[in-house]
């Protein structure tokens, strides 16, 4: 349309030379306003919102993160605002990639690296994210689009290529590496890799690249039939990475391309496909804010609504090379991991020592020594005014009951209860 | 920008018309055209779908429906395509509710009815579905435009409407009595209601309706710091009620709007709701294209990814005089629900001998009788061509040690082989 435009504002400039009255010239002049003012409102597109400076924890209608600030309120996060220091990659905007990227998008996350080489189709509606008019654009493309909207505060890279590619793989490396983001974090310049990918070739992408930086990444996935996933956490050295125990079909060296049969897909849904990017996304706060419990390993089987668990340790046998060095760096580095974690806790038990447990006392509740209360004497507590006595024993004393027998409190030893209860059955 | 472009035509003709030269009209008549052209582009708006009149599982990539029939061929689904039979009402339209629309909307449902009375906020930009430039929009009105823009095939109703106020809940009630959707269904015009609202009182409200229309419906909701969650199903008569366990702070009767205090908001996250809204959804498929196994209750505790179940049977004491209608009803009609169960077990026992188990039998295995496999002699299945002899022993027979002791296979019982073992000690 902004093409269009410019064509009319050219047609009409000649219009105005070809003219040879002057007194046309208002009325070409209030028509070229008229034009520009169309361009500018072209140029503008709809209402966008603006950058926010800092994040505020402000209650107001207007603000975009009170919602995310109130999680320091409710106790979950210690510092919510660091979260746009991070810089999380994720590989492939299919049903799960593209719904986490909005999700990180829409908690302010500081940088997105966004890969894919494919486009968007209308076969990808039944899934979340893409709409019906982005068809056509790559997804990287499309998905630049619609995050930029939603929230202009993050930093969005996008690649279109792919990684299983030797080309692909060079540039997806070094786009890891780059730092000039934040320039001071140690390691590469992201955080978390995020393997969104459908297929098998790209995951062992995925692998050699984070297994050769020492990257922590997450693995997710879904079923053919739609109704079951998973996500899983990598982390180099210490965990099992995915050439460690790899599926049949790559152990196999088969190239799984051969299996996918013509005019057969894989079914696919949006629950399915959502809950597995929430689970993976909830996973990725939980790690980065560092709150809650990491999940090593989370499956989702929605037939059953059942969700296993487990933890998996590399493999000494791995057939990656760039793994087992990271296994032996691991297995260098115990004893340093030992001493920090002693002193963490050392430290931890002499600031509960020194802290206060109980700062603010609603109820003035107070600890009183046993030799205290002895001084202060059990009469004084139990003090009666004078001229009345107790009708009803104290609860506190053993009650003595009339009659002969002793008190049950002379009793030395089981032995006398026993000879007290056959005299008892003798008589 | 549509007036702005009339305006300019009209400011065109003014021109042409005070031109007295005819030799200009061509230059006239061309701006006219591409003002024209314009006007159309504006008026078409971006790229929308077309409708599509039956839901095709063809593979291809302008197919909306093809991953959703696909459950169909990997045999999750028996009739995907009766989905479009269902009406489904989602009463609220926030972090949960729009989530829940957009999956079931993408999922091509029948008919969607929306309740909302609220506008969008940039401080709902933390949670899916709602973009900056619908803010200041109801809540429906924003959904309406997004959702027909995903799937036009879907028919959408949108009610601005608060239900706990006498006027909305009496719309709320009639909305969902009308059949006109699909008159021939049985009880109301909706197949299920989904509960998405952020306060009790609504709930009660959505409570109130259903058990007075003996409409099954799902509750769903976050807690105020935003990591945890659950959805319920809730079967009048035969499961509990809202009312017939309800929380502490509407058991007591204290309005929970005093509670809330000035300047602090609940927390939220994309994850969390998106979460809950694929778990919901998802049982919402399962109850109604009659897969798997529907929830009756599941919750999410996302700091330790636990996902606790129960199912809560009516209280016989329920406050809610519906309930105990519903209740009272269900208990008279156990006798026709067992019949009809017995029936139905009994056609498949039949059904199940009928039908081969294994139709198609790729390894050609087939069972053979024993005495068969007697008759046609061990030997002929060993034989081997005349002039060779075997050089080890067959390993289907016992093998015979060469030696004075007797062979293994002749000891009969226990006791020889314990006789047999103390002369062996004995050397």
């Amino acid at each position: 349309m902004e093409a269009e435009l410019k064509e009319l504002l050219h047609d009409l400039e000649s219009l105005n030379q070809s003219l040879p009255d002057p007194s046309h010239r208002a009325s070409i002049d209030k028509l070229r306003l008229r034009v520009e003012h169309l361009t500018s409102l072209e140029m503008s597109g709809p209402v966008r919102r603006l950058k926010v400076q800092d994040m505020s924890a402000e209650v107001v209608d207007s603000n975009p993160y009170s919602r995310l600030m109130a999680l320091q309120r409710m106790g979950i996060v210690e510092n919510y605002e660091r979260i746009r220091e991070f810089s999380v990659a994720i590989v492939g905007i299919g049903g799960v990639g593209s719904v986490a990227a909005e999700m990180l998008t829409r908690c302010g996350i500081g940088r997105l690296l966004l890969y894919d080489y494919d486009k968007v189709e209308l076969a990808n509606m039944n899934r979340l994210f893409f709409r019906p008019d982005q068809v056509g654009m790559t997804k990287t493309d499309a998905a630049v689009q619609t995050l930029s909207d939603i929230n202009p505060d993050v930093v969005l890279e996008s690649y279109t290529l792919n990684i299983t590619t030797v080309q692909g793989f060079e540039t997806f490396m070094s786009s890891l590496k780059n730092k000039s983001f934040c320039p001071r974090k140690e390691g590469s310049g992201v955080d978390l890799v995020l393997s969104c990918v459908d297929n098998y070739e790209a995951r062992m992408a995925v692998n050699q690249a984070c297994n050769e930086l020492n990257q922590t990444w997450m693995e997710s996935g879904v079923s053919e039939d739609a109704v079951s996933g998973h996500i899983q956490l990598l982390i180099p050295g210490e965990t099992a990475c995915f050439a460690c125990a790899p599926p049949l079909i790559v152990a196999s060296g088969i190239d799984e391309r051969t299996l996918k049969r013509e005019g057969v897909c894989a079914a696919s849904l949006p629950t399915t496909m959502g809950v597995v990017a929430g689970l993976l996304v909830q996973n990725t706060l939980k790690f980065l804010l560092k709150f809650g419990h990491v999940s090593p390993y989370l499956g989702y089987n929605s037939l059953k609504d059942f969700f296993p668990t487990m933890e998996m340790k590399p493999n000494p046998q791995c057939s990656n090379a760039a793994c087992l060095e990271r296994q032996e760096e691991y297995f260098l580095a115990k004893p340093a991991r030992d001493a920090a974690l002693k002193a963490k806790m050392e430290a931890e038990d002499l600031s509960a020592t020194e802290v206060s447990l109980h700062a603010d006392n609603e109820w003035h509740i107070s600890v009183v020594d046993d030799n205290e209360l002895d001084s202060m004497g059990a009469a004084s507590t139990d003090a009666l005014p004078e001229g009345l006595v107790r009708e009803l024993p104290s609860a506190d004393e053993p009650q003595k009951l009339p009659g002969s027998e002793p008190p049950l409190t002379s009793i030395d030893d089981l032995e006398d209860l026993r000879r007290q209860l056959d005299a008892l059955n003798s008589n």
